[in-house]
């Protein structure tokens, strides 16, 4: 599993926009074969900052999820609503194995 | 869902170690009712960099952890292994609803 956290932090007018992609982009992220959990987390003491937690089962998942019209469509909406740019870290799971994402 | 994101680095030649104590507390912590997820996380620039994500059903989850022998341990053992003290930042979920945790 390759998990990738994506940290964002959105203009404050523009949560509840960010909310709302976000959470679509997740809804069809999670039916993509190669994507086992999308996760979408507010910050609970700045909820202008949210974490992407994107579980990939390969490399090539994460490339095909870029070719996306969903993926796309949210990019090009949340950078528009984003206070700076969007950062990522890359995980590789300790645990649970692989079946237990 | 509360959502608890524990960063840890650990000194680098005990990063086997602290593998393998917080992969044992995270297999006993899924047994716990109230966790839904304890997934351990290590970062793939800098194998010294660790997440946990800990997903509680809710707050007294949370408490009743750290009542837990195994909590306890784990804690003891890890905290003499990091290379500073950990920090954690507490979230909640926009997505997945609470039955897709």
């Amino acid at each position: 599993m390759l998990i990738v956290q994506v940290h964002v932090r959105v203009q404050p007018e523009f949560v509840e926009a960010f909310k709302e992609a976000t959470a679509e982009n997740a809804r069809n992220s999670v039916k993509e074969p190669g994507i086992a959990r999308f996760d979408v987390l507010q910050q609970q003491d700045d909820p202008t900052r949210f974490v992407l937690v994107e579980v990939y089962r390969n490399i090539d998942a994460q490339a095909s999820h870029r070719e996306t019209v969903h993926y796309r469509t949210w990019r090009d909406r949340a950078e528009s609503l984003m206070a700076e740019p969007r950062t990522r870290v890359i995980y590789h799971a300790v645990f649970p194995a692989d079946e237990g994402w």
